[in-house]
């Protein structure tokens, strides 16, 4: 059986925006797999991938980490299996889409709701997310959430292009859902997982895709819960 | 058989970014095609078309305008031809792809040359160009040409995701082309046609990639005279 590691928090959450595209891949593949949640500190746990980031997967004696180098690896080792990509057309230009959300949208996305992550890890955790975010991007946590209303909104807009496809298409893929969708949908669920905030607007053709793919693969997506429904718990 | 209006210029110049995205899909599909130039100040000539842009085709009693619509129109009724997108997921990453190009590298490339365009028509269309762009961009062509070596370096970073693509597939559609890069080279071609200006430093891959498709459909790109070449001709 394939071995996935992905960061875990607290509360057994899984908040990685690569590893939810793994695991979606995995999974659209109809792939068996377990997983190891690995808390980001915890270097130790992943030594043997000779780097030290997940997601990694183990199949057989194939170590392979880097969400986008795992897709490649299961496009080829599974071709039999549903397509992530389709075609060499596709995979270039899925390639290009991810380079599009690592690049143009995470960054409008990650840096205001960062601070929400900290709540969702443990403190030595927390401390390390606090550091690695504040000297990538040279702000205090605190001031780059004080302007998420703005940020949050060039995100919505940046969306554009991908709203004019979802709004005469089910999936980016098409009839049925593609890697690329995974890609979108690993952006939006770690804002959903980490955050109370609502990042796209009522009734964007984005947010009604969002809901579809929360229910693929026997809702595996939804499964994991929201950071607002761990809150209704708390507070019940 | 397909008939094509496309912008012409002086000395039968064809410098239209979008005319050469479907003059390549046309070749791409095999398809005979007759070109009628029209001056972007003779609305009169396409006023058939029921809008006031080119390029347009009329395949039979179809009249198809606007380039994204022709290639898809095309791969709709030619598909037994030579494939543009190939699925569904081909069809919807090349939107999400022209749209980046037209939203993200035309406004790039366009205003520090624009300048450079002046030269290639007549006087009326000349005119028509200048107000039209400096409507839009808000400042006088020659200020944004004297820019040019910021914006082009800008240009050039931008391009880094198909260089990406690029450093180890022929081309975007993987071994054989596709209609992404019939988008991209219509971008780069147009500056080959307007300006002598190099907007790729020497040994980019995406240099080398341009000269491949140049070289395409029995060199349809290449017979088109580079403004470099036309200006050696006068010099001669």
């Amino acid at each position: 059986m394939i071995e996935l590691w992905e960061l875990g928090g607290k509360n057994d959450c899984r908040y990685s925006t690569f590893a939810w595209r793994t695991r979606l891949a995995l999974l659209h593949k109809g792939l068996a797999f377990e997983v190891h949640p690995v808390a980001v500190t915890d270097k130790g746990a992943i030594r043997f991938s000779g780097q030290d980031l997940v997601p990694i997967i183990r199949d057989g004696d194939r170590i392979v980490s880097d969400s986008w180098k795992i897709a490649c690896f299961l496009e080829q080792a599974y071709p039999e299996r549903p397509a992530l990509f389709g075609s060499e057309l596709g995979q270039n230009l899925t390639y290009f889409f991810n380079m599009w959300a690592d690049r143009e949208l995470l960054p409008l996305l990650v840096p205001p709701l960062m601070l929400d992550v900290l709540g969702c890890v443990g403190e030595a955790e927390a401390a390390h997310h606090r550091t690695q975010m504040e000297t990538i991007f040279k702000r205090k946590l605190e001031d780059l959430y004080a302007e998420r209303a703005k940020t949050l909104e060039q995100f919505r807009k940046r969306l554009a292009p991908v709203r004019r496809i979802l709004s005469d298409q089910t999936f980016i893929g098409g009839k049925t859902p593609a890697y690329a969708d995974h890609i979108l949908f690993g952006v939006l669920q770690w804002a959903r997982v980490v955050s109370l905030e609502q990042v796209l607007d009522d009734g964007d053709v984005i947010g009604r895709w969002f809901e579809r793919v929360l229910d693929l693969y026997d809702g595996a997506g939804r499964r994991e819960p929201a950071r607002r429904e761990r809150a209704m718990e708390r507070s019940a």
